[in-house]
């Protein structure tokens, strides 16, 4: 790696701590009720970009999202080839909290554009990570990648209720920025959308405000718009054997080039907070199947508390009823089933009838879309009270290869 | 003040702080470069509610934003004054940090919808603000306000290049929510809009993720999406002089109602950053007239070395050139015309032609908006170079009432 980083950390003890590190840190900090500011204090480091597996899936959520969905314009293989790697070379540079390549925003030739768009000049790495994914339609007879697309790699099933809007739906390629600094996300979606011109170009994007999950054990479980705590029964980083079980590809499951990878669901779900508000608590909380305040599953006393579908309350019904979310979403329930969710919060404006357009943009990982999202979602889809207060209205469904090598690229295991 | 704080806070020795207290100690922090992760250390504390002026306007610049416009669906007089009777109540509480009412998300009767939304239950105050504007149309003849319009409450002049989207225009009312923690802002924004239902309904709102103006010398200089610093040579909090000549409505000036306030202009510029990108840095840094690096004024060394409009360069021309932003929109320029500018940074998507919806949410405050803001626009529009990457989409203007006393609401003195 070349030049030098945007700026020099002051007084940010964790520059360049490990994850494992910045995790335990955050606990050290908040052990009982932490807040999203006082995360901030340790999210400033870098997060190494190189690894079996890509970052940004597995790290603990950073606080805010830039996601963009885009198509390839060029037909030339070696000019999405060449892009690929001028992408890697930028993002390893990004994440490191340098400029997009050197010279950068300022310290190159003055008659030129410049190499960096400059936002981001004085501010830290923010732990921002940069995730590829390939969509279904990057495989058609464009590259002469056809023989290579996963089976798994479906086109999503139509599911009831759905409302999809085209201008949010798709992509041949997709990167999801989080940072701990949203200026910084957008910086990086930014300048690669930059270096991509004339190759590619935006199809949607959504910007995530704040996180809704919590993927690491060392994370307070963030609030969603409804109110309710969110990721407190998420697969998490720590468990390495939930991540082997359900989120990673593994040899044998599809083709070679994607061992290390998984696939990425997007699904931009629109919230009716409107009428959500107008709900009763006791309604609010039946229908998530957990208590508002501490998330406690119902019928069990703190966050944590195994969710228990079998206790039964007066009249003998469950307490977790039929058609409470947890109870539909559950693994139990599922024969097994789980997914790694990493969504964010979003406001969007409004939407012209004197509402705001909020929701939550719901993000998963998994190692077989049609074996885990896919029915988790028709199960909801089909008996999840919620889903009268929602609206599924954009949606993505992207392989993401596995993590780079030093000296590789992005996707390098399907290329070459 | 009834009621318990969302949360105690923890690690946060600012908590309370006022803000002057708040001030110098990111100043401390941070004396040469200061990133935004660095401001927030100081970021979570809580803004005084009451005082001469409301609070958003000369408290320095927080990270994030939310702004509402609205129109009133009530045609009761009645039931506007008590609307704004109940959102002074909501906003007391949730500047201090508590949920908008007593009883909250969850400590209420649990058969009635909760009196707070819940998202923000685990947050500190974060140095939410909230800003309250009247538009020109609450004027008209539907609460009997006609005679109070103040003269200056002006419908805007359409600029050359304006390319107004009704959908992003005017509004009856509107709300500016600032805070170092964008969900505390969003949620502000949306518990007010819960508590107006039936009596007002969103007309359009913006999400800004990073402020792109200082208001305090304390502050850092934050950078716009064109990559350089922007509010170097702003009107800043610590000039009391400035701000009573440029800022504040003073006895004579316009209804006596409105004394200690000021008006209020947004304007939502989307800026064509892949244009601009294309540019080279030379010809950025004419456009401007400062260095994209350290910003300083082009013939000076330092950022804030005076602006000097007569240094001459090759050829006798200035080197700052006729058509810079810096000179148009210059008090030397305009005859002593200037503004507090207090704009976000935004992101909203793409554009449906490739491009993403990247920006500035311009807003600013002043005394007298046809003597200040209007000449200054009228100059930028007519000469400045920028314009070529710039369009004006979304526009309002508000009359500001002054700060609230203990006791009293927000526009007490139009309606009593
Ligand atoms: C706006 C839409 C949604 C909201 C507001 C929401 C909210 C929640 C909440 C509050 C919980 C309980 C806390 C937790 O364990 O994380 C939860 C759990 C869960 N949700 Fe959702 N969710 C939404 C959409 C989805 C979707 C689309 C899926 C997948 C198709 C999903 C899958 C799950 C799973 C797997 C769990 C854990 C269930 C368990 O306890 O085993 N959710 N959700
Ligand atoms: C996207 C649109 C805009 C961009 C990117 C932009 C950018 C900048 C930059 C980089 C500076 C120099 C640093 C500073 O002193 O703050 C500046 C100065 C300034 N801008 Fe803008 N600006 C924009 C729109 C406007 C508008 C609409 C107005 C008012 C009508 C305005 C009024 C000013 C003023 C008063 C100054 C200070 C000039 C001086 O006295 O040195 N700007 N702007």
């Amino acid at each position: 790696m070349t030049g030098l980083p945007r700026r020099r950390l002051l007084g940010f003890a964790g520059a360049g701590v490990a994850l494992a590190g910045a995790g335990a840190a955050v606990g050290a900090l908040s052990s009982s009720r932490p807040s999203s500011d006082q995360v901030r204090l340790t999210g400033a480091e870098a997060v190494p970009f190189h690894g079996e597996h890509q970052a940004g899936i597995t790290t603990p959520a950073q606080d805010r999202m830039h996601f963009v969905a885009l198509d390839v314009t060029t037909t030339k293989r070696a000019e999405l080839v060449s892009l690929l790697q001028e992408w890697t070379e930028a993002a390893r540079r990004m994440t490191a909290g340098q400029e997009a390549a050197e010279g950068g925003a300022v310290g190159g030739n003055a008659q030129a554009p410049p190499k960096d768009t400059g936002e981001a000049l004085d501010l830290p790495p923010s732990a921002l990570t940069l995730t590829i994914g390939f969509g279904p339609s990057l495989f058609d007879e464009r590259f002469g990648l056809a023989g290579s697309k996963p089976a798994k790699l479906i086109d999503l099933p139509r599911f009831p209720g759905d409302d999809l809007d085209e201008r949010r739906t798709g992509g041949d390629l997709c990167v999801q920025a989080c940072a701990n600094d949203p200026q910084v996300a957008v910086h990086a979606i930014r300048n690669l959308v930059r270096i991509g011109f004339g190759r590619v170009s935006v199809r949607w994007s959504q910007l995530g405000f704040g996180r809704t999950s919590s993927t690491s054990t060392a994370q307070a479980t963030p609030r969603n718009l409804f109110g309710f705590k969110d990721g407190t029964n998420n697969v998490k980083a720590e468990d390495g054997d939930a991540l082997r079980e359900h989120v990673w590809v593994a040899p044998g499951d599809g083709p070679d080039w994607l061992v290390g990878g998984t696939y990425l669901v997007a699904r931009r779900i629109r919230m009716h907070v409107e009428i959500w508000d107008r709900t009763s608590l006791a309604e609010q909380e039946q229908i998530v199947g957990r208590t508002k305040g501490v998330g406690a599953p119902l019928g069990q006393v703190a966050e944590f508390d195994p969710v228990d579908l079998h206790v039964k309350g007066k009249g003998g019904l469950p307490v977790i009823g039929a058609t409470a979310h947890v109870r539909l979403a559950s693994a139990e329930h599922l024969g097994g089933v789980r997914v790694l969710r990493r969504g964010y919060n979003f406001t969007d404006g409004s939407d012209g009838l004197g509402h705001l357009d909020a929701g939550l943009f719901f993000l998963c990982f998994n190692r077989d879309t049609g074996k885990q999202f896919v029915p988790m979602q028709a199960a909801l889809a089909a008996g999840d009270k919620m889903m009268e207060y929602l609206e599924h209205n954009g949606s993505g469904h992207f392989a993401v290869p596995p993590g780079v090598r030093e000296g590789g690229f992005w996707g390098d295991t399907l290329f070459t």
